[in-house]
């Protein structure tokens, strides 16, 4: 095991412990509603917004145990948006991470409730939180409002049911991975760097432009593992997008244009870190295992 | 029209003309969405919660319009919890208010989507108001999404979905009515104090003393009109509780029962507002209408 992948794996151990602290049934008659909820929030996945998270907070010299909520916010409403995306009427997933999606597992029903309950819980573990200045709250809370909101991830979301079966220029494929996937990674560095409450703002802006092409590198690259991998590594049906008809890099820029593409925006992103210091390695490293990554 | 009908009347109006200019769609690509979240927001209603939050404004001499975004995130809250309410997988309505329900209107997707939109629009507005100070806005924010979110709101619901067919005792029925509609009441109530920013504990209390009773008589109502009422008057099926084996104050205490039940905690919030002066004669005015609403 390399330095990052044990990086990795302590802060996915990490944020995997704080989110099975807080998230506890608290009463017998919401048990169904708090099983589901914790079987989509615990049931494994790379961890990525909540890594972001801790080593955007690494950058800027503030200590893990000050980012926890944060990075835990952004994977609530990341669990939320998976639950939401895999339901009959809109992916209509049968499997997530090899395992049964949450409406499968439960119903359809407490699946849209337990979506829309880990929302709400995102917001109110930021805003509960005691160690950041208030201000510092509200910031995170406007910040992660909008990147979950109609101009961000769920705005995403839309634009890409518009578009199964048309092929969109890359323009408005980036657009819509913006939204889609980018809004809430570059919340995810964005949160990391404020529980910092030292982040000037050019230190901010940096941050900002590294996420964005994280962002959408990330999303190149899924798009390329849709056409590369296979079923067993994904977890989820190889070759899926095609088969539905949504655009993607691949099939806009051929294969070899948008492995080209992923390693041009990891470059951008690591030259936007060039005034920190090696306490940024670890976004650095970041940057490469989010094009290099096989799942 | 009298002076209550007239009041309400002007709240409704403040409160939709505030919506319809702050709900506005930023971007051609998101015009199915925005035009989705608006038709279920600016579809009318009686805008209960708005008003609350306006009349318990009131009653702590606040300026109306320092309460506009509380109001105004409220009734986002309900109406994403109407729109994912009447999703098939959930109560399955056709109609809401004389209109085609959002998935009817557009599809179940672009409702789901439309729902996940509101919800976070509604921490946004919140967080966002720089008229409060941010402890308000904190205070605010933390109140809602409990109010919201799985312990209340959320919670309800998925208690309510695991109760069809089955006779819930009254304290049980009591508890999932606190939080599928109760929840959202007292944090309307909350929020227009709170929005003074001059709320003392005690006066706090007795507003929440308040909203806890006008809450459940609210629901304790709805269902008396499920029975009484005609599906032209209430805008939906009529006695669709009974079809749906959903358990209900009528079913449990018979139908006079339910009336003195309705009438005895109207009777209660109106004492719990005894150390308020005139100011508070709205929310007064509105624990009656609540009780004596035919719709």
């Amino acid at each position: 095991m390399t330095g990052f992948d044990h990086y990795l794996s302590q802060c996915q151990k990490r944020i995997e412990a704080h989110l099975d602290s807080q998230l506890q049934n608290p009463l017998p008659q919401l048990e169904r509603l708090y099983a589901a909820m914790r079987y989509s929030v615990m049931g494994g996945g790379k961890r990525i917004r909540p890594v972001l998270a801790y080593a955007s907070g690494e950058a800027l010299g503030v200590p893990v145990e000050q980012v926890d909520p944060a990075a835990a916010a952004v994977e609530l409403i990341h669990a939320y948006s998976l639950i939401h995306d895999d339901l009959p009427a809109m992916d209509d997933d049968d499997l997530r991470r090899g395992q049964p999606t949450c409406h499968r597992a439960f119903d359809e029903a407490t699946a849209i409730l337990a979506g829309d309950g880990l929302q709400a819980l995102a917001f109110e573990w930021i805003s509960r939180t005691e160690q950041w200045q208030p201000a510092t709250r509200l910031q995170m809370t406007t910040l992660l409002a909008r990147a979950a909101g109609p101009s961000g991830m769920v705005g995403g979301q839309a634009i890409d049911l518009g578009a199964v079966g048309r092929q969109l220029q890359q323009p408005d494929l980036e657009d819509m991975h913006q939204r889609k996937t980018g809004a809430l990674i570059r919340a995810s560095v964005q949160l990391g760097a404020l529980a910092s409450e030292r982040a000037d703002s050019a230190q901010m802006a940096a941050l900002e432009r590294y996420a964005d092409c994280i962002g959408l590198a990330f999303q190149v690259q899924d798009d390329i593992l849709d056409v590369e991998g296979n079923t067993q590594t994904l977890g989820k049906q190889h070759g899926a997008d095609a088969v539905r008809g949504k655009p993607t890099f691949p099939s806009l820029l051929g294969l070899q244009g948008a492995h080209e593409l992923a390693r041009s925006l990891c470059d951008q992103a690591i030259t936007a870190l060039d005034d920190f210091a090696d306490g940024a390695d670890r976004l650095r490293q970041l940057a490469r295992y989010i094009i290099e990554r096989q799942h």
